[in-house]
């Protein structure tokens, strides 16, 4: 499948501006033959999380939410986008507040959402103060015959989310991200999470400067031995990559000459190792 | 601290040769100022699983490991090597049966073992027909104001283990390995264990062809920020290079502009996706 990134720097609280990016981007990305077009981390609001907070009230954002519906269906392309949302979806934890969490939205190609998922891992304290922490597991969505896990930003930077998601089906692994700062994790990060599964994943950043941050850009897809498909750099624009089974080879327990990476972890002795150290619970 | 790596090809069987090249790296690292060796994986019997366990019987390796013992005492450093080695240490686990599992051994420049761990992961057909796998959790071992921890080869792939010894406070993760066509592994995973565990990686790989093998070299020491500190290529030789706290900046906690991930990892959480995933346990 081709999929399509944008990367681009949003206009801090200007809705209908970025709304109006992220159009015009799934327009660009159908016509490049995308059928899904993943974009950045709170983009349609931009990134100014405590702003976001205090000056967006939540009637905009909803209709935001269902103006991205919109522009997937009108486009006829899947969209994952990220917005401040209150849980709403099945995969969202019962236990939520009415808080906003940071969340991504896997819209198909009808408007239809298909699945929610809300950041476990919020980056420093202007994230802490403005948003929930989600709890629930990563979802994993069947969508024209492959598997997309779901993360944002922080999230990959652990191993454990892209774990799960590898041991739950992912194929491919989209992520919403707004990264400043930390080369390590295009450079490094996000190509090992792709390697050590055996799955792509897709990483969408802002780039520039944005509500007094300087974004690195570098939006790229890994393929499954960790090698970059696509590398925005420091570019604006639309970016494509094919991702699915052709490129993943056989299934894992096929491939002669390994590695065998989810078949050879041993989940149960990690768990004990993890209690025989007296881990605290967090 | 400054520690060296010893990169070569071993040959094959024949335990006085190899014993000579470390004895030789120990007193090359020694005159360098280094206070470690790391030497590869199977290094004085030579990576050749089935063969070593063949041909080489268990008094042979003893007297082997006695040896590298009397090398670190007697060049003055401490010295990790890596041997076919029946349970002996009260890390490893008391279900040890009396086949060998692939072993690596820290012993200090007194030459006392001061810790001994087996590989968990092991690769592939002929490792698993030849060796028993491990089962207790990578050890750290306090010694001269660092705290070091252990795996071989495919074990730092995974990266539980890793993740494993930096929450029980490893600032050092030594890993003797025999690594062959397999670049993303030291171009990208490696790295990142340092760089998502924000401490160091010291990988000693042999280097060129033995047994039938062309091993990749490419040894190398990662920093903290996932930096490469010292790369052998595919040269031969004794490699150096400066670990511990001074180059770690300040403790996790204290770093203003993050990232924090040992703080804000949570365990809790991914075990509870685990089973309502509902992994089987391995």
């Amino acid at each position: 499948m081709r999929i399509a990134l944008l990367q681009v720097a949003a206009v801090p609280l200007d809705l209908e501006a970025n709304l109006d990016l992220i159009d015009d981007a799934a327009g660009k990305a159908r016509a490049g033959a995308a059928q899904l077009l993943l974009t950045p981390e709170l983009f349609a609001t931009g990134y100014a999380p405590q702003d976001v907070r205090d000056r967006l009230p939540e009637d905009r954002i909803t209709a935001a939410r269902t103006r991205l519906a919109e522009i997937a269906r009108t486009r006829g392309i899947a969209l994952v986008h990220c917005l401040p949302g209150v849980a709403s979806a099945a995969s969202v934890s019962p236990d939520a507040s009415v808080e906003p969490a940071i969340t991504v939205v896997f819209v198909d190609d009808a408007g239809i959402e298909r699945a929610v998922y809300e950041k476990t891992h919020l980056f420093g304290p202007e994230e802490r103060a403005a948003f929930r922490a989600g709890t629930s597991a990563p979802p994993v969505i069947r969508w024209e015959g492959l598997r997309f896990g779901l993360l944002v930003c922080y999230d990959v930077e652990f191993p454990e989310t892209v774990r799960h998601l590898a041991a739950a089906g992912a194929d491919v692994v989209l992520v919403p991200t707004a990264l400043a700062g930390a080369p390590a994790v295009t450079g490094l990060l996000v190509p090992s999470r792709a390697a050590e599964n055996l799955l792509s994943v897709a990483y969408a950043n802002h780039v520039g400067e944005e509500a007094g941050l300087d974004f690195d850009g570098e939006s790229l897809v890994a393929g499954p031995g960790g090698q970059v498909l696509v590398s925005a750099g420091t570019r604006t624009g639309v970016f494509f990559a094919e991702v699915g089974p052709a490129l993943h080879g056989p299934p894992v327990r096929e491939r002669p000459e390994g590695p065998w990476y989810l078949e050879d972890r041993r989940p149960s002795l990690y768990r004990r190792w993890a209690a025989e150290h007296g881990e605290t619970p967090r």
